[in-house]
């Protein structure tokens, strides 16, 4: 299978190339962007003399005759123009930005962007993998899923589905290494500013919200508001979610851990933990493992859910292979069998 | 004023000296360590040249005789003892450990420790200096706060107090540096493990969750359990508590900072945010500020309430030499103006 | 003493009104940047409560009238020009960027920008505090020296002195934090960038090679070009130079040390570390100390220094206090009493 | 080919079984430590439900009848001792630790331990695969090399052998990240003291010196001792060292180049960077790569030479693989073509 990369400059369109240049099934045909004719090493040094392909010009049209799958990789507002630019021609495509996960009227709302035509994004599939295997096997469309919502939906899956919670108890604490903010420049994510540093943002009003929202309504129709606030980690990569959810009946710890590990038996990128034993973002950086601690407290009857992965892996590019393995009818790990880069 | 210093070679011993030694009104008199006769500078290369103290051994009635106020910056389960050795003399005593912080069986119960004599532990005063002042003025034993209560107490006041929230809705997301766990070795704490990592530890076990209840319950009798997670930042000082509560009722988050505003107008260490502006831990660093930011989620009815101290100034060693300036009829700031330390 | 910052939104800015604010003589009269009318917390929120001022506008004249000190925080290039502007006036000048500290033609060569006219930087006393008192007391406009000349010249200055070394044999090897590159954004000083990395940059082409050869030929006309290297280390704060020279003579290190301790006996911010113990960065951060640490190889016949300072401290806004200390007839020390902030 | 680890909980053990687990071609037999019994995922929980194998009990004789290969992760004073035992045995045993890589009087000098006996020590070949393929080839036992050793003699071979450099002059500036000094626990590596910290260490003595001499003396019988400074960086993997030498001739950068990408150019793992770029440690994070730049410095004659590898990979465990690689008639590279982790 070829596959394109556009928007390959960005961290995303990086950790496709680190997962494909050797996936067994995948061939690397062409890497897109607005800075052409460059040497993608010349971008990305760590890349010399491994990748030499230099970095072409964003024409659809000559992408989609020579390529089977289409990675987007491009900041939203971008993104959703290429989707539909692509949307007559017999290709595959998987947008990891947010420009086709929410109805026109929410995107509008909440990314201030101009949202694609219905048509097109009627027409994407969420790509959350490990739920919606089937329709992901059968879409040529697909839109990844954000970095929080990937972390915060597959640790509240099993409680929302079953039921077991107060459909108005859901509080999420998100925190994020700083590559989730992507690699143009910020003050707030320079080194002097990050470093040694720990702070809220967009408090309340994250577009990753809507994003959760819809799919736990999709789960569970009587799912309230969530409250939902995001960190900058000191951290390069990773994303650890800790939640919060009011238990309807007082499940003990291990209860819960026991539908957690039934739910996921058969998805080998999601890792429940034992009992007593919780994730740390380090314990996945550089793989496709979503680790899930819980603790259930009988003091209060809530229940606390500790959710980790890496925002490049599992967050982006590595789901997005994942997604395009299922696509292809691989088995979902082929290429993905990174062991966590630890210490 | 003549003070001690017991257990000078943690960091909170270290940030005592790091402030005493320029304060106008208290005198370094001796610093004591099992580590006796070590300059302290062997210990803390920094203060090479500064302090030319030596440690000398621990000999309460020694020290009783020479100093007008002692700090005891030992673990829990030796300061209690030490307390209790000064309990007859006639001299101040500082207690940075949880070990006068809590009703003997419940101090068993989350420190596993053997508590000390009621009779100690029922004559400190709890040092939260914004809200004791009165009776720390009188006092002649405090029970100085851990970092984690501090921030969380400080920034859930106003609403607790006021009876503005649903009392059984408190739930704190916790982050702290890695300082706040002491200078004892272990592996959870060394570089390799703790950097560019992020993990939860003791969820809903951390026996700051009873210190923080109690004075809840002082505030409002009404106040259920609450959620408490804490979490192991990759930087050396720090705490951000997140906090979230139930509103009782639709206020907007202007009407909530005019009330923290009226709340802590008298108390210069206390930084209420403006609107849309949240603090982040750096912004801090050094100092013995508290800054609090708040917002009230219309979609929700919760109120997200952000605070950041620095876990060894307002949360150990600056807040114990507030209550020494309180305790001595000096002005609460008095050697305390420090400027956080940024970037 | 009126004092007024112009380029206060620079990391150097702030760190002269973290000093400036509790300076007992100097009071900050003023602060400009080309953003006026900003309150300064704005740009810096760890000010916020307690430096209320808002930025300016830069009118040199109306600068003059009220103020008995300028210090130029603005950028090489700029501050050249505003050094120009205040000449005729009857103020002292303190130029913390490197436009007044070489001669036209070398300033162009390295800088690669105009040079000011000779007529002003001739006047300009070069400020390495410890060296040139006599002629900073008398002199009105100071070209504050760089950070990592500071570092290396400091700790090369008895060696060189005294001739002890080849005079074609220094290689110094400088690590530098990342606030050094000031508060402006490029990608290589973004934290997802240089977080857990380390790299050379500039080798052999920092424009402060021709300032440390300069006052090395100064204090031995001897002396020929220089190695140095500079590297960006995952730190905010913080300079080492690690420098190699070979001895003419089989010194022991207890000898050249006896002979650093004798040559800045009276510098209270020198710290001359004993034997076997050299400083590391974090054990001068936040204040203006200069640590340095020595070992004579007599496997080699070369000597190793190790000299730590704080960039934007004695590396910047704390020489530059110091200066102005100096040129006011204050003891040098005034307001430079901070312990470094450990750990 | 089956394959055994001994001292798997350390972090060169940990690096190994992430490259052995993926290896096409060895078989992960057993993996031993004085824990036996836990599962290795206690240790390293990012191994969970990926390796599910439990430590066991250290009995070489059962070992060697199980194992074609063993690899010794074990501290030195162990590991020699270890390899001892093997000696009899018809099976490939490579030391990753520094046991094995001195004659004994100088290997008592500078690691204060008691060596090898002879018989043994001589018999191992200095696994520093680039220069003796053919030694490793034939080589029952394997003395793999150190970290600093290895970046620093990759990117000195050229010029040392062909004689290019005046034979007294070669200074090596090397810094590493935290996990090179291992897993047990100490002050220095602790996170609040080495967090935001840059420290020299062992100036002078560290017990690489020997072995670098002892390699370039094998390669130019006429070079001096060495200088070098080791220092220890804020990050957990990455070695770099910067290498001084005086030229004997007037050589340009370009010529240079030519030298080391000629030398180089049958070695995938070794990159030489093009002129005016130079590596940075995370470029090679997680990989087997040795990035290398150079700069001839027309002013002083001397060469600035930089060299990067990941410690716990080039540095250790990879380079172990990739000898055991060459040992067995692989391709060097055989499950070692990881691509760096960047960002």
């Amino acid at each position: 299978m070829n596959v394109s990369i556009i928007g390959t400059t960005g961290y995303g369109g990086a950790e496709l190339l680190r997962i494909l240049h050797r996936h067994p099934e995948f061939n690397i045909q062409s890497i897109h962007s607005t800075k052409e004719d460059l040497p993608i090493w010349m971008e990305y040094p760590h890349l010399y003399e491994i990748i030499d392909d230099h970095l072409q010009s964003i024409d659809p049209a000559k992408i989609a005759k020579q390529s089977d799958i289409v990675f987007l990789a491009t900041p939203s507002g971008i993104s959703g123009k290429l989707a539909s630019e692509f949307a007559s021609e017999n290709i595959k495509v998987i947008d990891l930005s947010g420009d086709l996960r929410l109805p026109a009227e929410t995107y509008q709302q909440w990314y201030k962007n101009e949202p694609v035509h219905p048509a097109i994004s009627e027409k994407a599939v969420y790509g959350l993998s490990e739920w919606h295997k089937e329709e992901i096997k059968s879409a040529n469309l697909i839109a990844n899923p954000g970095c929080y919502p990937t972390a915060a939906l597959l640790s509240l899956a099993p409680v929302v589905q079953e039921n077991l919670i107060d459909p108005n108890s859901i509080i999420i604490d998100a925190k994020s290494g700083v590559s989730g903010a992507g690699r143009s420049l910020n003050r707030t994510t320079s080194f002097s500013e990050a470093n040694e540093n720990f702070r809220a943002y967009k408090v309340n009003e994250h577009q990753h919200i809507p994003e959760i929202e819809k799919q736990l309504l999709r789960w569970n129709e009587e799912i309230h508001p969530i409250t939902f606030t995001t960190h900058l980690l000191p951290i390069s990569r990773g994303i650890m979610t800790t939640s919060y959810v009011q238990l309807k009946e007082a499940y003990q710890t291990s209860q819960l851990l026991d539908l957690y590990k039934e739910t996921y038996k058969d998805n080998s990128f999601i890792r429940i933990r034992p009992e007593n034993n919780y994730p740390s973002v380090k314990e996945v950086a550089g793989s496709n493992y979503c680790d899930i601690g819980l603790h259930a407290d009988t003091r209060t009857g809530r229940l606390t859910i500790i959710s980790c992965i890496d925002n490049l892996m599992k967050g982006a590019a590595g789901q997005a292979i994942q997604n395009a393995n299922i696509m292809c009818g691989l088995n979902e790990t082929t290429g993905l069998d990174f062991i966590p880069l630890y210490p």
